[in-house]
């Protein structure tokens, strides 16, 4: 391709709407533009890495005998209101109507109508087990679309589903599924960790996330450097810190002035916060709920979620709390709430703890479960974090941030059974298929991508999923002698099969070197000065040296680092 | 791929709600099934054709330089607002709203977007021509969504753009295309001819339209078999009849009562409906206009639309025709009418006709144009019929029905000026370049094929765009040496790089021929009988001669006729 006549605007300046790395060479690389907020058009060198990650998802899914199809993006809602789903996607979920008032839905994910395609297509045990999937174009209305395609609100996902017959099945599929997540994300040259993931409150027996670990990472991760062990801070089981070995004091009410936070009591009474409890009121479905937690810990929404199978869960507002414990935010307390009060584990060792008095200004130290009040519920409430004990081998946790790239998914017979999906099994009975759902986010990937393989002047593309394989510059098109070289290794380059981007506009050199970096095709070979003594200049995007190389050692070095890396 | 993992589904009877064989046959052969009306799912076999003629287009594309990139479907209302296309589309646009009740639609067509990438992106005159194209999805929310993929509400566009300094870059562009488009259906395999089509009222020098001939298009096409002129009949420019050579004769009113039709006029005056003339009273955004065109001639409306530079255009309503003809639908006229009298060419060489008298259950008879009224203004106004003489040649029209496959159109400045697009030309001044969209319906090429290559059996695919290239049938399953030979012969054409569908099912060979015949991939092989004896049958779908070869012959057969016809 002559980029000449190829569509590649690349910027000078950081564009002012791009926070992070990855966003911002997507930009300047001039592989995206932005049409609206969350909404992004793809030009042409930007579709091509698209393409090419897509493709290595195709290849290791067929690998694995997923069979491709494709949904329409258009859905009617009937699916999702069998499934529950209408209701829950809220506000997250692009809804519309069509000229005879009918409602639709812009799928944010298929698993209700992948299920009823098997409802209608799978009728023996014969046809199982089968996974099916697509590479297609997904809608959610995020409510806050950011670093450009990693939280974008129109994005491709590569979504498959599996269908089998029993448990054991399922296990087969999802190691399936597995073993193609682990080899696809290789190929993209990507340097990703495995963690355990949250399987939400409508049952799944197991999940697990392709983390890309970066400090841009919306999700944050927990794992044991000692036993290898790794989690979702969502999911990760957290361990309570030792009882204390002390005698219970008297309890006893004290003034605690404006001091509503943990800060402001740590300030205040002179204690550090693991000698406090929070007591956090939440609303969960309509229904209100106390959870307790130590000083310095952080309620685990996801976990609560989950025990209370709760669709909605929020704080309560300030008016239900002094409604609830007749004082202001910050002076709840487990006793005498009048409402259900689930513990953190952790409580059950606190000794001669501080807690809410449920009266605004005041606080009860020397506060002693079982005692003073006993929760209705104890359980694993807290978020992990950085120095927790690991719950497999007792090393300390570490945390770092993660971009979540790939997530696989025993569902169960959720979505089966919502719709009443059967097959007749080898005994003449009908059953219900157990599935199994698995997602990469396309675009996301190809961020991930350029956040591992960067650095300040641009892209470094691995071979796998570069737009182009090789480079080609002629720094000054204005000497006869380079123009007619670029032409005539152009047209060798092509003949071997190398995908080749030729750089011959009528720019000067230092233009083109920078453009060179900043789109970061793997090899870039020039045509410069020394071209009439049959040299040209071979240079890796990822390294700093420059060879010289005769134009036969340029073309069999570059088609040898090609079939290596490709 | 062995057909017993395979996702197939194929159906005996035919389903109630197709009505045309390419309909019929692309659920019949499980290759889509509905899940809207107007929207379907792609299942395997239909993904893989679907995906070859893409890449056809993909080919032709690329070979004229044309560049590809993607948009999104989801697109924001401004730039169409700036269009003037908001309002246009009407209730053919699907409508949406963001969480922050922002306006969306789902792209229709991208010229706005396509518009406002190059006038984000193309600075110089340096960087024209250009065209870019997508390959992409588009919706419609079509009144009537029939045949199928033929009129879906979500389908695959392959739509191309050009970007010009000059009408003369514009002409060239326009020619790659038409080039493109003509390799491209001739790739398909599909029997098409090219008319001349209508550029709508908004400008355009000049549009023609790639039409399949079929009994079951929605378009109709007039082409005279000596010259080869061929345009779509809103298009096809029409001569009038000779004048006729008569005398004129006194106008007189005469009593018509309930005949305020063209057939009840014919019926009970006793004459031929070329000696009436029909005045028909439209409403062209608001404004009424009457318009006059032989008793046996239909208006057309495309012709009246575009003089009129209208966008909404449709009969008035019978209590709008009462008020300004003082009399029911049926009995309008030209004479003292009050409003604008348009008449096509053919009423000027009419002599002593009938038109309404503006006064229900009457009519004028002996009416003369220019004693009797004069019209306001005269041009061609009727739509074209078989038998009509030859604008080119003179020779005799014929008509048939086609299905557009694809359109390419010299657009000009409608949208480059409306959103304000400029780059800065040779003399340092800004021009606004001059555009052409070339647009192809994918789904709609596969319905296209299988209407042109089919049998009352099934499917017979050209090996363009085959899913599979060979089918591979093992009648007998339970014949451990045909299930062998199978096995055997499955290895040998993967190992050939030939793509083939290994019947492995155990079904009777009734099922399996029948769904062979359905599916219709080009060539079929049977491991039967005479395996022992190293025999395969050989069959072309498209063929009745069955063939017993060696093994070797067939699979050298086999790659003979793929590389002849892929």
């Amino acid at each position: 391709m002559r980029l000449s006549k190829y569509l590649l605007p690349t910027l000078r300046e950081v564009p002012a709407e791009a926070e992070i790395v990855s966003h911002q060479l997507m930009l300047r690389a001039g592989l995206m533009r932005k049409l609206a907020s969350g909404v992004y058009s793809y030009l042409p060198m930007g579709l091509k890495t698209l393409r090419k990650v897509e493709n290595i998802l195709r290849e290791e899914m067929n690998r694995e005998d997923a069979v491709e199809l494709i949904m329409s993006a258009l859905l009617p809602a009937e699916s999702y209101m069998a499934s529950g789903r209408w209701e829950v996607f809220g506000s997250e979920m692009f809804r519309l109507k069509d000229r005879s008032n009918r409602d639709f839905c812009l799928g944010p994910t298929h698993e209700e109508i992948f299920t009823e395609t098997v409802k209608n297509t799978v009728k023996s045990y014969k046809q199982l087990p089968m996974t099916i999937y697509q590479i297609q174009t997904k809608y959610r209305d995020e409510r806050r679309p950011r670093f450009g395609v990693i939280r974008s609100r129109e994005f491709i996902m590569k979504d498959a589903y599996s269908f089998d017959k029993d448990e054991q099945g399922l296990d087969v599929s999802y190691k399936k599924m597995y073993s193609a997540y682990n080899k696809a994300f290789k190929r993209m040259g990507l340097d990703f960790i495995i963690v355990d993931a949250d399987s939400g409150a409508m049952g799944g027996s197991g999940s697990q996330e392709f983390m890309v670990k970066s400090d841009i990472g919306e999700d944050t991760i927990a794992y044991c450097e000692k036993c290898g062990y790794s989690a979702n801070s969502e999911k990760a089981v957290c361990i309570p810190d030792p009882a204390k070995d002390e005698e219970m004091r008297e309890i006893e009410k004290i003034h605690t002035p404006h001091a509503g936070t943990i800060d402001e009591l740590v300030e205040g009474l002179n204690q550090t916060a693991d000698n406090f409890a929070k007591t956090l009121i939440y609303n969960a479905d309509g229904k209100f709920v106390a959870v307790m937690v130590r000083g310095d810990r952080d309620v685990n929404e996801t976990k609560l979620a989950n025990h209370l199978k709760a669709v909605s869960l929020e704080l309560a507002s300030p008016a239900d709390v002094m409604e609830i414990t007749h004082a202001n935010v910050g002076f709840a307390g487990p006793i005498n709430l009048g409402i259900e009060v689930i513990a953190d584990n952790e409580i059950m060792n606190m000794k001669n703890f501080l807690v809410g008095a449920n009266e605004s200004d005041y606080h009860f130290i020397n506060v002693n479960v079982g005692r003073d009040f006993t929760p209705d519920f104890v359980g694993d409430f807290r978020t992990v974090t950085e120095g927790d004990t690991c719950p497999k081998c007792g090393g300390k946790m570490k945390i770092c941030q993660g971009i979540e790239v790939g997530h696989i998914f025993k569902l169960g017979t959720k979505y089966t059974e919502a719709l009443d999906c059967t097959f007749l099994d080898e005994d003449g009975k009908p059953k219900v298929p157990i599935m199994g759902c698995y997602g990469i986010g396309v675009n996301r990937c190809v961020a991930a991508i350029i956040e591992q393989h960067s650095d300040e002047k641009g892209i470094i593309w691995p071979m796998s999923v570069a737009p182009f394989e090789v480079i080609l510059v002629v720094p000054n098109m204005k000497s006869e002698e380079q123009k007619e070289g670029g032409e005539k290794l152009y047209e060798m380059l092509k003949n071997e099969g190398i995908d080749v981007l030729y750089d011959d506009r009528n720019e000067r050199a230092g233009v083109k070197f920078n453009d060179a970096d900043l789109v970061g095709i793997p090899i870039r070979i020039t045509v410069g000065k020394k071209f009439g003594e049959g040299i040209v200049e071979f240079k890796e995007r990822k390294s700093d040296t420059v060879l010289e190389l005769t134009v036969e050692e340029a073309i069999k070095k570059a088609k040898e680092i090609i079939n290596a890396e490709k």
